[in-house]
């Protein structure tokens, strides 16, 4: 496919400045641009690749001064990040629209599939389903019976709900994701040396929005429900434990894992390896430093953290400079000594 | 399903208070308690919540005294939390019977499988496989050519088992867990820049009664076997190394990872994020604390480690403590110094 | 299948010392050597163990003096670790050649599939997906639109791959490991509570020779692609982050996670649990110690580092060693202040 500087232009409401007829067929990052190739200008470090990308067009903001004169077509807009975001979805949109239902599929008869979906072979889709319009089901997804998924959401390949869990509008989960496995629960027999498991009869309860990274984990509850409110992003190879909620629009990034029963706030953001205990509390907009691990409640909204246990960041930090010179601590230490004798 | 406080003591062998026709037809925790349900108290920190549920049935410790009138129908027993533990299960039990060879499915005519399994669509059973009884086999399981897996386990959907391991009875796996991947073996070539890989023809053998979470990864051993002993519990996302071997009980958490041939003992307890370096020993009985790293043997029973590298929690604890105050420590190196001058 | 000493001697090029008829139909390690078994001694810790192993025959260094008789048939070579590896490898060849095409699959008509591969049951294979010769595609793996796969790859059951990604030659990628995931990119709204997806246009390339474990995550670039270069090998559960690179025969052990857009340079050894920051580049032959946080460049090649975030490993450990003994550091300051008084 092909699109001219004017078509583009005028689908962002853009202006033009340079070849109005200006051709591309692919995007390109700036400083790496080619012929053909759409690209835009966001970050001021980056400024100075405009008056040498080889790109055709490049998305640019309003308020931008050009020192020189510049090679490509120019399409100035409000921000250009989120205009090429915009087109890139567009772009991602046209592609990814498989539909139909491709054989064999397991679909039972007592379950029901919207309008415009897409049945991926070798699919399995368990008793008194509920699949709504537009939703996507990759081959070698499982969904176990009496779950529910909303519109517009995507499942890729490999992805396993299992019985009873919901989810919602609009979210993506990304492949080999497990939804729904039973939460880590075990009681310690009279003599304390074996185990008997305690049965997880809650479910995972996914809002809309949600997006999931691939190979990640999120249990169900003992009871009730394991939730991730509307809007939590999780990247790849993250825990959910049973009965844990995450709060709206929180991001938690690779290899973290929050344990059972803890819930986390709106808009945090939790960097990535991070542990949570289990039955604590984090306050709306805490950010975690990667690596961290939390083992006491956090109070304070906003609150920044780092370390393992993890505190203040900015006493992390002073605290980490002196481990790094304990060495030399320790000879001031040794000198002092020596001089009071 | 319904069910009377009559017929849940009668079940549970335990003491009625209040209408016996009471009915619950679900269960919920105590905090949360709705009518029609069953909940249980046992932890004291919970105790004021019984008196203002509305659960419907409440089951109590014998030994619980009564401050004031409750409004749910209690059932007493000797321990409340495995009585409740013990329902749930029934319970699980009753919606968990899955049965029969769902189509299409691929079974090697090599292979043989017990009275009252299920096999679910898509799976896939290699050749000269073994299996038990009562086994559960969920639609994407893929059981390598010379497999054997025991009476009355469960792997749910998308669980991988390479050729010639063993499962035990009793044995429960979560979606997506991989077992007997190669070990990660890969031997310098004479130049030490490229390196060629270690075939690994070993096996993982899992003894009775193991429970391993969703995603989880268990290599196989170069030669010999990696071992999960009877009643090891592994959650989500843990990696176990070739050659690894866990003993009896021993339970680890979510994205912990054993090297190669480590040998962790029995009725260990490890928590999430840990890494035990390989070719070590773990004594009987260890508890290690979350995001710890073990570099060297632990040799003493029921010792307890925190730290990465790891070593005595209380002493980590101390240093810790210190660690948040060199600020502090460093201040006062700087006063004796001025005064010393 | 049984081997005799005399065949395998001539299979390595090697010297025989003993029976040329006695024979082998398994391996052992020295140490738990037993009859009918090959063995082989290469580390010198294990050098008494040849005189009291039950293996039947022994591949030892051409270099290696006899204290005393031995039981066991010997076969002198160069190198016999070395020597040993390439017999498993013969061995697992024999073992691991599966062939034909099972049914039911899933391959595009629009696919071209190479001679000798195999295809097994229930893998799909969307359109315009290039397969080269000798390739092994194990059940339940998913090859999205318009991937490449070269010669003598193998994909074990389980492994999701995304449209247009490319995997080179003789690379084996471990079951349930997804390739081409979208990267986690979310651009904040202008509110900065809400996030929108930033689409993740790009690809993934694997060269040649590449090894990955199982559960393991490669997500897609946003833009361009995420590479691993020829000879790199990733552990089980590692999670590559969009528009990363990582250098040729670079190792990365289980757990460890590299972030967006970072360069990781040739011949460096990652241990696991180690956390890369996005945005960085780390220098050829860098060692970077297990449950490491690298935040910042590492410049110098050859640089070995530990500690969250790392540094020098030997200051690492100086400083690890005084954070151990702060207490008494603590008390000699106290003390101090009281003389001092």
């Amino acid at each position: 496919m092909e699109f001219s500087a004017q078509q583009i232009a005028e689908l962002l409401g853009g202006t033009l400045e340079g070849n109005a007829d200006e051709k591309v067929n692919n995007v390109s990052k700036i400083e790496e641009g080619k012929p053909k190739t759409l690209s835009f200008l966001a970050n001021p470090k980056y400024n100075h690749f405009l008056y040498e990308t080889e790109a055709s067009i490049v998305i640019i903001n309003n308020d931008f001064n050009l020192e020189k004169k510049v090679k490509p077509t120019l399409i100035r807009v409000n921000n250009a990040y989120e205009a090429f975001a915009k087109l890139l979805q567009l772009y991602a949109e046209i592609k990814g629209t498989k539909k139909g239902i491709e054989q064999p599929s397991h679909i039972s008869q007592s379950s029901t599939i919207g309008n415009d979906c897409y049945v991926g072979a070798f699919a399995y889709i368990g008793e008194n389903v509920k699949i709504g319009n537009n939703v996507k089901i990759y081959p070698h997804v499982y969904i176990g019976d009496n779950c529910a998924i909303s519109d517009n959401t995507t499942l890729f390949s490999g992805v396993k709900i299992y019985h009873d869990c919901v989810i919602g509008k609009d979210c993506t989960i990304h492949a080999n994701t497990v939804i729904g496995s039973d939460g880590f629960g075990f009681a310690p027999n009279t003599s304390g040396e074996t185990f008997a498991k305690v049965p997880q009869i809650g479910n995972v309860v996914i809002e809309d929005n949600v997006e999931i990274g691939s190979n990640a984990s999120i249990d169900r509850a003992t009871m009730g429900s394991t939730i991730l409110r509307k809007g939590v992003k999780l990247d790849n190879l993250v825990q959910i434990a049973h009965n844990a909620e995450i709060g709206e629009n929180t991001v938690i990034a690779g290899l973290s894992g929050v344990a059972g029963s803890t819930k986390v706030g709106k808009n945090c953001m939790i960097a990535a390896q991070v542990g949570v205990a289990g039955h604590l509390k984090i306050a709306d907009g805490v950010k975690i430093a990667g690596q961290s691990g939390i083992g006491a409640n956090i109070d304070k909204e906003g609150e920044i953290v780092q370390g393992s246990p993890a505190f203040n960041v900015g006493e992390y930090r002073r605290s980490y400079v002196l481990f790094r010179s304990l060495p030399k601590l320790n000879d001031r230490i040794n000198e002092l000594s020596k001089k009071l004798k």
